[in-house]
């Protein structure tokens, strides 16, 4: 099989290339997404990645109805479903944010944040087979798990958004931004958060094709 | 008229295909949305909401200055406006979801959820004329008015999942969803879901057209 | 220069038209978002707000990682960030609504609200130079800090659906919506909104290019 069942959504757009894939590459290709073994592949953002210390947790996957994603069939646009503060040994960051009331301290809140940006660019890594795909970070919105005091959400979101732009900076990384509190949020996590992201139709376009 | 005012939306991006439609029917058109009497019309989808035992309820429609959804012109995704748990018998699901503090309980919820996403389905047959034209239920946002110590609202959430998937199947109903808690909503309802989905042109198209 | 760094987000949909500028005009333009002085541009819309007796209040910024808008590359759809309540003088209204509890009155919510709809009309007025590039607005998500016992967010969001409705008119201001309440939000501000806005691709298309 060319591609993994976490990766069917991404069937329709890159299966409408397939002329194009089958004239560059043999494809002897593994069972990781859409990663190529042998091919020619981008590893600018993951390269970077690897210097900023970062280690990506393992990509979630939902045990409901829904998918970790959705791409509307003939769009290079990643709808990515709420993701949960879920650290790298598995663990869960949980508790609302209120210093002044016994909560969580904004830092916690800044680092639960980044957890979510992170597994967050873990399923981008997961759905794209490379991060180098990544066009446009469109759109973040993160509710946060909030003490009716507590009145710094934005401070706390910026782990999210300081992450995106450490990892694919301007004019990438730079996207539109929604910050709200909440009483209560799924399994008490301190932050959740869903995202919008353009990405590029296939790893062998090196050049942007925006002449539609 | 061709169209009812509910439909009004539509007009531009089916009127583009005006000649398209003027050869395939000769356009006795009733009044009920985009639907052609006497036509050649899909009803897969409707056959089996019927042998599901679904009875969809009226489709709503808001008394404000905005509409129940909105379709940019010229692209074939529509987003609809938040959706509320109304049943058949115009009678709301209302109060906080928390059953260890006297709310109401998961499966109270998980219903109130569900008739969300009948309301949602309503809207879409009304203003698709036939819900074969779904071609993919991109993004679910719920939004469940909760207890502070309530933690469960992906479960739910699983009722207005589990229903688009029970209707539209893999993968037309397979979606991108984020749910979250809140302290309050509108009219007191226990459960607020919007949803964007991508259409098909119209419904006299068997085949997808992709190639743009 | 051209454009400003606040437009910079547009710079290349724009610049992918850039013979067809040149030809127009001999672009000596001025430093305010991508208005040509001297220029053929449109203002009908602007020449409503004037009607109208609204102040816009200047575009706000953020000063933190992320920006006030997101355009896709290559596409015509404008996501703005959650926008604040910040009155022409700099203030911010702030409080929850909660008549019944000593919270702020349903009246003080809607200003609140409309507050927000002229500091989105203000980014998008920066951001296209020209409100008459507003083709659609598209969705509208408005949060309502909220007393646990007030149930008429709805109420609220119409001082922004209202105010779009005023300046745009249908169909162009026509939009979706959802209203939801929170416990609290960034620096207590009594509402935020976020916006999808569909534009037309520049300030010299008097007719609509839909045939894509």
């Amino acid at each position: 099989m060319l591609f993994t069942t976490n990766a069917n959504m991404l069937l329709r757009p890159i299966m409408s290339r397939a002329t194009k894939i089958a004239r560059i590459s043999s494809c002897a290709c593994g069972g990781s997404g859409l990663v190529k073994a042998g091919s020619r592949r981008n590893i600018h953002i993951e390269r970077r990645i690897e210097g900023l210390g970062i280690v990506l947790p393992t990509a979630p996957t939902p045990k409901a109805n829904y998918n970790i994603v959705c791409i509307p069939p003939g769009e290079n646009v990643m709808y990515l479903s709420g993701h949960l503060p879920v650290k790298a040994d598995g663990e869960l960051i949980a508790g609302a944010i209120g210093p002044d009331t016994g909560g969580l301290t904004v830092k916690e809140g800044y680092d639960a944040a980044r957890t979510c940006g992170l597994n967050l660019i873990a399923t981008l890594k997961s759905q794209l087979g490379d991060l180098d795909r990544v066009e446009q970070v469109v759109k973040v919105f993160g509710i946060v798990n909030s003490h009716v005091d507590f009145k710094h959400q934005h401070l706390v979101m910026d782990g999210c958004s300081d992450l995106m732009m450490e990892v694919f900076d301007k004019p990438v990384g730079y996207h539109a931004r929604s910050a709200i509190g909440t009483n209560t949020l799924p399994l008490d996590v301190s932050v959740e958060i869903e995202m919008i992201v353009k990405f590029k139709p296939d790893v062998y376009d090196d050049e942007e094709d925006e002449e539609d």
